[in-house]
């Protein structure tokens, strides 16, 4: 038997006017759909397509029962929102490989990219990552507190634009305040902090704050919320007509 | 008369199959196609609709020449390879528009998300971007030296997966060397660091260094290229059959 293929493709924010061509194909062409519900949910159903939709726990063995699917000759498809590589499914499908790589030698193995919360969140608000910037996951599910806050740290101090993923959750509802309360203490006052949720979707809801008033709202996000926090060069444009914008100038004049 | 609009537009790595659908829409929409000429090439060719190719230089002009448009009634599409946000046109957008809001106080400004180089160049590699990364362009026509090496630094301290974008050009020869010079002293010598250049293209290249390596390697980068730097637990799974995959689990140990 011809073993088959794992992709794990990026749905992007949501809305479909952001999937890819080359994710909508590689949908089109699977045998089955692997993944989080609600994301195995934005396919479209597809007659003679199976669809293992499960919780949002242990990727691992997710990955793992997808690798065996198409090591069986399935054309499997692993969806994730956003990207596939940036806090989602695509690492968790190489860990779980490399839990037993001789079973899936001759799996064909494709990442599809998406477009990631962050890139949809800065568009919608204007051009927030125009300079240099980083993306952190701030669960201490998978690292240690003190591992994130000391790169928060190194990304303050680097002046970077910083995405928070994964900002907050029931089982971490303190660790976004305390974040945001070194972000206070680091850039001015008035620099933006953006809460982006949902962006794409019909209860996608966006928040300007600064640095000064953030860690104060925290409550007001949850794991669907990016959470954008400006350089010191970020910048807020009103508009008599419209919505304000933020961005980020892409000179730098002196060392932060 | 009523004002138009200027939509900023990604166009993903090259390949129309990384396109989204609402990309494709604003550009199908727009009487004007302004950008630099290569960009301007990858849109099909549409009757009465006019066409703006320029040069790589001088974005702030482009923009506002574009904003000029809008204020005349054109519906004006700025492209950009990638995504427009991420060291593209969009934070020109808003820095030519700063220097004169009133002039354009109707025109409605719109960003479109793209797939950008390092989503791309990701995917196509296996999972580099797991864990947190930084994004960070090398040249210092925008920002002096000393900012560059200190955020560097910072992000080899925090121990981010780097992508650099705009790495090498005929006028900055040697600020790649001495980057990846930094990243072999912090980094253990096994770790990956590819050199991703135009994927997603005919003329897609793409080269799997390592820390110890990369730096006599510099030269054969372009501006074409995407460096990705892997974090300290950044590995590269060698495939019996089939190209090797570099990717970062998502899990962190201990404080790097």
């Amino acid at each position: 038997m011809t073993a088959g293929t794992v992709s794990v493709i990026g749905l992007g924010p949501g809305d479909p006017r952001y999937l890819t061509p080359a994710a909508a194909a590689a949908l089109a062409a699977a045998t089955d759909i692997v993944g989080y519900g609600p994301y195995v949910d934005r396919v479209p159903a597809q007659s003679g397509q199976r669809r293992h939709p499960s919780d949002n726990r242990v990727e691992v063995d997710r990955a793992r029962a997808a690798l065996d699917l198409a090591a069986g000759g399935a054309r499997v498809a692993v969806v994730s929102g956003g990207d596939p590589g940036v806090f989602a499914m695509a690492a968790a499908l190489f860990e779980a490989y490399e839990t037993d790589p001789a079973r899936w030698r001759d799996v064909g193995i494709h990442v599809e990219p998406g477009i990631t919360a962050m890139l949809a969140a800065a568009a919608r608000i204007g051009a927030p990552l125009g300079g240099d910037f980083c993306a952190m996951s701030l669960s201490d599910n998978l690292k240690p507190w003190e591992v994130i806050l000391h790169r928060l740290d190194a990304a303050l101090s680097a002046d970077f634009v910083i995405a928070l993923y994964n900002p907050i959750s029931r089982a971490r509802p303190w660790q976004l305040g305390e974040a945001l309360k070194r972000v206070a203490a680091a850039r001015p006052a008035a620099t933006p902090v953006v809460f982006a949720r949902a962006v794409g979707r019909a209860d996608e809801a966006v928040r300007i704050l600064t640095a000064a008033s953030a860690a104060a709202a925290a409550a007001g996000a949850d794991m669907a919320t990016l959470v954008l926090i400006g350089a010191s060069t970020t910048r807020l444009v009103a508009r008599e007509s419209g919505e304000a914008f933020v961005y980020t100038p892409r000179s730098v004049g002196t060392r932060p």
